[in-house]
Order: C-alpha cells, then sequence, then structure tokens
C-alpha cells in the first residue's frame, strides 16, 4: 500500500498538518519510509520530508537513489541539508555533496565546517542585504533580484540587515518598514543602528537566548570583523530550545540525552545511553550496604530501627529532588546564577526548617502507630527533620558548584540526590539512634 | 542611590541586554522597585520596565502615584497589560483600568474577558488587516495609515492578514511579498489562501505547538464564524513554552509549580507548593514500615538482608526515574501519544531485561563482597533484576494511563515514581528470600 500513489495522494490529502505527517512518518520502520520516497515526485516528497527529523532523512536518504537523494537535498534549506549530512558516514556524506548542485553543496560544506553544536552550524547563510545609502526604492528593486536566489526558509526571516561596502552590519530594517518607508527615504534614515548579534562560535543555546530575550525574529550571525554570516531565525531557534529542553529533563532523570525521537530509540539505544549513569549510582549506593553493615549489632538489638529505613532515605530523597528540579530549571532559564547562591541557600535552608518541621510532625504520629516505643519514635523524628535539613543543604549547593566547576547542573539528577542522601541519611539515623537510644548506650 | 538620577543613567548605559536588567531588577525588592519607578520618566521607566515579569509589575504598579501607574500600562502591548493586571485585586485592577486612556482599556478588558490559559487571553488585539480585491500599492497606503495606532510589538509581527468584507479570513501575505510585489498586482495573487488558525478557547499551549510545527512567525486567533479576534506572535509563543516547560520540570520533581520566578519566591510560598506532595509521599511511602514490620521475623532471622534494602529500592527508583522523565518528555512535545502504548512497552521491557542482566551482575559480586553467603546472595541478584523490571513496567505505564484519563502526564514525578516502587520492591524482595533461603523455609 506505500507505493501505492492513490492511497498516498488520499493520506496527504487527509494529514495537512506537517506535524502529524512527520509523527505518522516516526512510526513507520527504516523500510518502510524508503519505499515511501521511492513512490514520490519531488514536490511530494520535499512536502512530506519537511518538518521530519534530521536523523530520519540521514538514515533514509543513504538507502535512495543517488539523483533522488541529491535531489532532495538541494531543495532543503542549507541549514537542514546539513544536519541531515552531518552525521552521515564521511563517504556517504561526500558522495551526496558531489552530487548536489555546487552552490548548494559550497554553502553546505560551509556549515559543516562549525563545530555541530555553535550558532553559526544552526543558522541560515542565505541573507539579502542592503547598503544604508540606497533609498528605499533602489533596496526593494534589490531585494526584489536577490529574492529569486532566496531558499525555502526566506518566509521566517522578516529583517533585512544593512552592510557596508566592507560587509559590516551596520544596521537593520524590518519588512514592515520598508513597506512603510516613502520610496525616496535612505535606509539609513529607517534602519535601526543597535543590532543585536551573535557569534558564530557562541553555544546555540546561548545565541537561542539573545533571540529570545530580545524577543527578536531573527539574529545576525558576525565574526570578530563585524562581518555578516548568516541569519538564527526564529524557527531555527524553537527547534534549539526544544533540543536543549529535552536533553536537561534527559539528564535529570539520570539519563544521558538521547539524540534521536524517543519512538525511534531501539531497546540497545536506551540500554546504553542510562545503563553508565543506573552503574554509576549503583556502585554510589553500595555504600549504604557498607553503612548498614557497620551497624549491624545496632540492627540486631533494635529491629524496628529498620522499619524506617526507606520512608527516611525516600523522603530525604524527595524532598532533595524538589529543590534541585526546580534550582536547575532556574539556572537552565538564566534567573538564577552563581552569583546568587548565598541567597538560594538561604531561602532553601529557611524553607526546609518549615518542611522538617511539617515531617517531623507527621513521623512521630507514624512512629507512634507502629508502636515501636517512645525512644524509637523520638530517634524518627529527629531524624528526619535532620535528613530534610541535610538534604536541602546538598541539593541547593550542588547544581551551583557543578556550575561554576563549568559543568551542566542539569546532571544533578533526582537518581543523583537520591543517591548522596541514601547513605549520607543512614549515617545521621544511626547516630541519633545512639544519642537517644538507651539499649545502644544512648 | 536608587533614587538618583546620575547612577541610573549610568545603570542604563551600562546595561543594555534588557534581559540583564530585568535580572538585576528581580534581584531588588518590591520598595527598591517603587522607589526606581519613582524617579523615571516614562520614556525610561517603559524601557526600564520592558522584559520585567508581568508579576512584578502587578505589584509594584498598585504602589505608584496611579497616573505614573496608568501611563505605563497605556504605553504597554495590550497583552502585556492584560497580563498585568490580571492577579490583581479586583478593584486595584479597575481604578486603574478607569485611569487608563479609553481605547486602550477597552482592548485590555476584551482579553481579561478570556480564561487566562487560553490562545486569546495571550493574542496581541491589533491586526491590521487588508482586502484581497485591493492592489498591493493599496494595500501598502493601507497599512501605513494603520500603523500610526499600532503598539510598540508591531516589530514582531511579520504577516497581514487578508479578510473578507465580514472580516473573516481569507489568506495571508507577508510583509516580505509585499516589498517583493509590483505595486498594480491584487492581494488575492500574492496571498497565501492556506491560513493555520487557532480557536480562542484553544490550550495556550496547544496553540503555541501550532506555530512552531508549522514554524510560522504568527498564527491569527478566529472564531467559530472565522472572523479574525487577534495574533499570537512568536515572542508570545517563546514565553508560552518556556513557562510550561518551568511547570512541567517543577512538576516532574514532585512540586505544584512555582508561577513567580525563583528567586522571587518566598521560603512560605516554596513551603506551601512542596509540601502537600511531599507529605501525600510520606503518607505512601509509610507502607514500606507496614511491609517490614509484616517480615520483621525474617529481618530478625538473617540481619544481612537489611543492608541490602536501600540498595535494591534505590535502584528500582533510579532506573524507574530514567523511564518516566524520558518518556513524559517525549510525551510533551507529542513524540508518543496513547496509541503508542504497546510500542513503548514493548521497547521498555525489552530495554528492561537489558539494564536487568547488567545490574543483576554487579548486584552478585556486591554481595559476595559483603560475605553474607550464597543464599542472601542470590536473594540480592534475583530480586534487582525482578525489581528493574517491576519499575520498568510501572514508569512506562503510569504516564500513559494518567493522559488517558485527562490528567497531566507530567505529575508522575521521580518522587512518585520512588515511592511506589519501594514499597512494591520490598515485597518482591521478601517473598524472592522466602522461596531462596533456607533458614526462611524457602
Amino acid at each position: 500500500a506505500l507505493g501505492d500513489p492513490r492511497a498516498l495522494d488520499a493520506w496527504l490529502e487527509h494529514t495537512a498538518s506537517p506535524q502529524e505527517r512527520s509523527d505518522q512518518l516516526d512510526e513507520l520502520s527504516d523500510d518502510d519510509v524508503v519505499a515511501l520516497a521511492g513512490a514520490l515526485d519531488l514536490p511530494t516528497g520535499l512536502e512530506l520530508f519537511d518538518g521530519v527529523e534530521p536523523d530520519v532523512l540521514t538514515r533514509v536518504l543513504v538507502r535512495l537513489p543517488l539523483a533522488q537523494a541529491a535531489g532532495l537535498l538541494d531543495a532543503f534549506d542549507a541549514d537542514v541539508t546539513a544536519d541531515v549530512l552531518r552525521d552521515m558516514r564521511a563517504e556517504e556524506r561526500e558522495r551526496l555533496l558531489t552530487a548536489m548542485g555546487r552552490a548548494h553543496s559550497a554553502v553546505v560544506r560551509g556549515l559543516l565546517s562549525w563545530p555541530e553544536d555553535s550558532a553559526a552550524a544552526q543558522m541560515s547563510p542565505n541573507a539579502v542585504t542592503v547598503r544604508p545609502i540606497w533609498v528605499v526604492q533602489d533596496a526593494v528593486r534589490a531585494i526584489r533580484v536577490a529574492a529569486a536566489d532566496l531558499q525555502a526558509d526566506s518566509h521566517t526571516a522578516a529583517y533585512v540587515y544593512v552592510t557596508s561596502a566592507d560587509a559590516q552590519v551596520v544596521g537593520v530594517v524590518t519588512f514592515r518598514a520598508l513597506v512603510f518607508a516613502e520610496p525616496g527615504t535612505l535606509v539609513a534614515q529607517i534602519m535601526d543602528e543597535d543590532v543585536v548579534t551573535v557569534d558564530p562560535l557562541e553555544d546555540q543555546e546561548q545565541a537561542a537566548a539573545v533571540l529570545t530575550d530580545h524577543r527578536l525574529l531573527a539574529v545576525p550571525v558576525v565574526d570578530d570583523d563585524g562581518v555578516l554570516l548568516g541569519l538564527l531565525t526564529a524557527d531555527d531557534v524553537a527547534d534549539i530550545l526544544e533540543e536543549e529542553t529535552t536533553e536537561d529533563a534527559e539528564k535529570q532523570g539520570g539519563s544521558s540525552p538521547l539524540d534521536v525521537p524517543y519512538l525511534r530509540a531501539s531497546p540497545w539505544l536506551l540500554w546504553r545511553k542510562r545503563i553508565v549513569w543506573l552503574l554509576v549510582l549503583f556502585l554510589a549506593e553500595m555504600y549504604t550496604g557498607t553503612v548498614l553493615r557497620h551497624f549491624e549489632d545496632e540492627l540486631a538489638q533494635v529491629v524496628a530501627l529498620s522499619f524506617f529505613i526507606p520512608l527516611l532515605i525516600g523522603t530525604g530523597g524527595n524532598s532533595g529532588t524538589q529543590i534541585t528540579t526546580t534550582l536547575v530549571r532556574a539556572m537552565a532559564v538564566g534567573e538564577v546564577r552563581l552569583r546568587n547562591v548565598l541567597l538560594v541557600l538561604r531561602k532553601e535552608m529557611s524553607t526546609a526548617v518549615l518542611v522538617a518541621a511539617s515531617v517531623a510532625a507527621l513521623a512521630w504520629v507514624r512512629a507512634l502507630t507502629l508502636n515501636v516505643g517512645n525512644e524509637v519514635a523520638l530517634t524518627v523524628t529527629v531524624t528526619v527533620a535532620a535528613i530534610v535539613l541535610w538534604s536541602a543543604f546538598v541539593a541547593s549547593v550542588l547544581p551551583l558548584v557543578l556550575k561554576r566547576l563549568g559543568l551542566d547542573p542539569a546532571v544533578v539528577s533526582a537518581p543523583m540526590i537520591t543517591t548522596v542522601v541514601d547513605g549520607t541519611g543512614l549515617i545521621i539515623y544511626f547516630t541519633v539512634a545512639h544519642l537517644l537510644i538507651g539499649a545502644l548506650g544512648g
């Protein structure tokens, strides 16, 4: 059915949203996507593959006839083509670049020369520029001529940049301003000289933040001399932010970022992304066994102490996780910086005092209902309060320390906080027990 | 120093980025912000407060002289003004609306009449429209006349919508196309009739996804008759997505969304947002104590069993957290839907088999190094594998079940998975122990 043009037309007609189409494509196997692509003419193929994840295209295109693959790549925007080619093996990439149109492949090679996570790697290299000394009428004529060469993503750019004779960016003018202006006005008179720019090597996430912070629809990427290299547009930025947020979420859950859509990830890939952190945490958690064996006599004497182990360390992990997820997100959106460390610590420790008091009250009631005696009940109550405070300290300081060391605070995951609090929480527990329980010499 | 105009000018000069300014404002107390605002003339105040969180403005504006507050609100975009007024007490809101310019306050009252999380509440209500039968030259002239009335956010709109005589949206034309077109062309000839629109009552997050999925810079909000009500623009959408992602992150960490910037949250607010979930989880986790007391005899006979409790339930919680965070994020970005439940389950259970085998091997080595004998070592090894499988099942099904019930899957937090796995994991542990350890009748 996948090769049947009539069924295909009906499906394209029925499924108008590009997102829905690409969702449905994501559920097909690679084989089916290749079969589907083989049955398409170029315009339908373009319409269909617009919005499909680059990594799917990477795998599918190497299996299509060379001319068809090169035809599709030629028709994509240069930044999409570069994304698709970046993850191919070198010889496949070279084969396709050679088969593509010369002008387009030169632009794509330029993009591929930048580091993968840099602003320049994500930019659209084709920008129409005008000169400040032109009148609006001439500028409009020049733009109209240049428009014939523009790639498809031109619909997402809203600005025209004004450059000097040396290609340095000296201003920006909106298409809107061009529409409003009298034809005889100088471009210099309607341009905004205060152009926000980004460096080509700037991290893509930082560059995306520049655009959203200034509420812009595009920012120019310029080199050290101020020369325009390309544009980062709002739709590129939406992709970057979605990708970065997904990576942060995955790190926060204690696994490495998948880098592919979830439904495309094989069990082997999922295993690889998860097992390293899981084994590291397992090794760290093994420490809890050492602590408990150290207190073997106490456990044998007062078996009731073991009843509360999961509750105490679980509550410490939960209260720490609440803090660390809120804090890591606040750092990701730029609300909290390193210099706020004391502010954060004061705020979190004050909150932890309130939380500790609330939880301790409930723990006291719980210990009494388990009929374990006053000494154990008091031990549990004091311990839960101490663990909540300790966990708050660890959870608020750790992300800021990692940031200070130049690491990504998002790796302070819920599992990491839980693991740190488990072992240290047990030491707190038995130390309190020694102090408060007579049978243990307290 | 905050009232000193010279120091203020120096600061404004020095801190050019609106984001940096608003970050620094976020660290001031409300009193200081009011003192600062009192010293500003209107243009400087506007420049300064552009980009400050609406909730800060809400608190500060009610403390400024009425004329100054109304002047600022008049100068903000209508959607920003509505955001600021929405959270005020009714009488404060009414006082300010009455003091504002009549036209602007009428528009703002319109926005305030929509539900807070709807697309319509976030839209910019001032949209320039043209008619399909106009020629480009006349359309440009009409836009130029209308531009005089446009609010400040006009720089973020890139499209002009084409409406019929009944104000129904019949097409869209980019400013870019207007620049490129010959003056005598009909608007109908250069417009795109395939306009993607959103309903006014659509959830703001869904509406934001429509814009990003179609890679647009704005979408029109239209009523049931297709009449244009306003525009949702890319910068509104960036705010909506950032807010929704933050809410999801906070839910995933087991607390209720803060709804205010982190540094503005008092310890009391943090406590309120966290304590409910924490106590619910504490009550659920109390179940572990009941389980352990039930197996009190076993724990007294084989004290070594207790050494592994934190390690076993911790590992179950960690492997479940890995799954649930990845899955919830995939659901949030639309990669995984309800109909994928079997696909997800097959993928996750296959992965869990690989993970269980890896972790069990390490657990066997660990048990031997603690010198607990072969029976306990075998029990620990079998249990960790069983817990990983069970945890994978719970973590992959629970988010989809919640979604099916119409609830937000993001509330399946790391702490919730940990808590569910803790109690059930202990039952698995002691059941396996009974089967495998001779002294317990195995």
